[in-house]
């Protein structure tokens, strides 16, 4: 495969369009274009949907993996030979979960040696689907809720993210006059987005079925979530870490001290002998060791 | 056009799939999928793409759009006239850009009146892109960064959100032993996304046309973009209202006294007679006014 093609097609992949690459690379559009035919003829597959932005094929999947550990394999092979100079940083696309972004995970990040000029490309996903961003070739390394290893990648447990069931003191003063469990229907929950089912999942756990009430806020970012919860607009889940300091100044009350909610946590990692990533997938398990539940 | 159809359309729109709107509409996918057929053949206009998620075309974005007005105004009579009974609550679906979420907005939901049972659904999209789920119907009204109205909309301008260039004391100490200028294109710096081009901008202009360095970090999360920058990652230009507490401790350097980047942001909603969209636009503006630069 020819490796100026092969680059083609990941610049394509990461700015989105064949213009966007083109002038990425300095070359015009067609030139890109001509390229990628190439690539495709060559393959004997078509690796790209001429989408805005571009689609991967499954073939063009495969591709694109191949690109970034060249990538990356090129990058420590000329940090080696004393070739790569003050313009190379080594990218690092890593896929992480909201709540471990606000918490946990820049803190681990931080400790890795800025001597490696690494740069960290987060991607913030659902820890339920950065295994997809995984296996598309998009990310190197993922904090990510499944143990099953995505094709070429290994897996580490972390340990288990735990939230915990709170409300502000107003919150409770107005709309709970007994145990959460009998009012859980009918007052206001604070949710993430669509796709979190944590708030459910418990209430179903607490109620033996019912979801939480249909008087929901959605709040997309984690410290939006957590400020949602302490000026009242309802109930949800907040990690213990965020929670700990407002139970303990009476900004936050605990609605069930015996049960909390743990979501599993591991690091999938492309297999792959690059220093930057050894040093990164270190940091990460120290802090993580540190800082969630043990399994 | 049937109604139920109409809000079948809805449903799945908002669920992403037929299967999962089913399990909403408690109905089989199977109902699902005939009465969005029906609402082709009537309309005569394709209206989904059934990819997944699904897709809508233009002429859907038409149709969903009334469906979300016809239910407001559905529920709005409903209040009025006393109907409307403890487990429906009015949806408000609202597209706000990170760091207003991050900082103003939350602050202005909570003074929405809670009699008027509203739930938030927010949106956490880029300032320059929550045009588009305006004019597709996925949101009611958006935070943004463009004074033209989509059709059917009426724009407020809310004021200006001021970012200053600034780094920790040892960024500063490691990398900088001159002013910013001489040294932006070899020092590491934080960015949101890869949509965000505001350091550039700024870069630009303080160098007269070139970007920002390329050791840089993504980092998609207001809170996780000001501790990356806390932490010594990379310079970046952060909100002025999280930034001065830092700045006044010691956590931050103003890197450029004179230089801050304003972002326009205006308030869009769909011109719709709507207790719950006029408290909430009230309540928005309110507080906007004291968080923001005025225009």
């Amino acid at each position: 495969m020819p490796l100026d093609q092969v680059r083609t097609l990941l610049a394509v992949v990461d700015e989105g369009t064949f213009d966007a690459a083109a002038a990425a690379l300095h070359v015009t559009p067609s030139a890109v274009s001509q390229r990628i035919k190439a690539l495709e003829q060559s393959t004997g597959r078509v690796l790209l949907l001429r989408t805005k932005p571009v689609r991967l094929t499954e073939s063009g999947e495969v591709v694109v993996r191949l690109a970034r550990q060249l990538a990356q394999l090129e990058h420590d092979a000329r940090r080696e030979l004393g070739l790569a100079h003050e313009g190379e940083p080594a990218t690092l696309p890593i896929a992480v979960n909201a709540d471990s972004l606000a918490t946990w995970f820049l803190p681990a990040l931080t400790r890795v040696p800025a001597e490696l000029r690494v740069c960290f490309e987060l991607r913030r996903e659902d820890q339920d689907h950065t295994t997809t961003l995984l296996r598309e070739g998009v990310v190197m390394a993922a904090v990510t809720s499944s143990p099953d290893p995505v094709q070429g990648c290994s897996v580490t447990a972390l340990g288990r993210m735990r939230y915990v069931p709170a409300a502000s003191p107003e919150f409770v003063a107005r709309w709970l006059d007994g145990p959460l469990r009998q009012a859980i229907g009918r007052v206001p929950v604070v949710v993430f987005d669509r796709r979190d089912d944590l708030q459910d999942r418990f209430a179903r756990r607490l109620t033996r079925g019912r979801d939480a009430g249909r008087l929901r806020h959605h709040v997309p970012s984690s410290e939006g979530f957590l400020d949602a919860v302490l000026a009242g607009m309802g109930w949800g889940l907040v990690p213990s870490a965020q929670a700990e300091p407002r139970l303990r100044e009476g900004g936050l009350v605990l609605l069930d001290p015996r049960r909390a909610v743990d979501v599993p946590l591991y690091w999938q990692q492309w297999k792959l002998h690059s220093p930057a990533l050894a040093a990164t997938a270190e940091a990460v398990a120290a802090v993580a060791g540190e800082a969630l539940e043990p399994f």
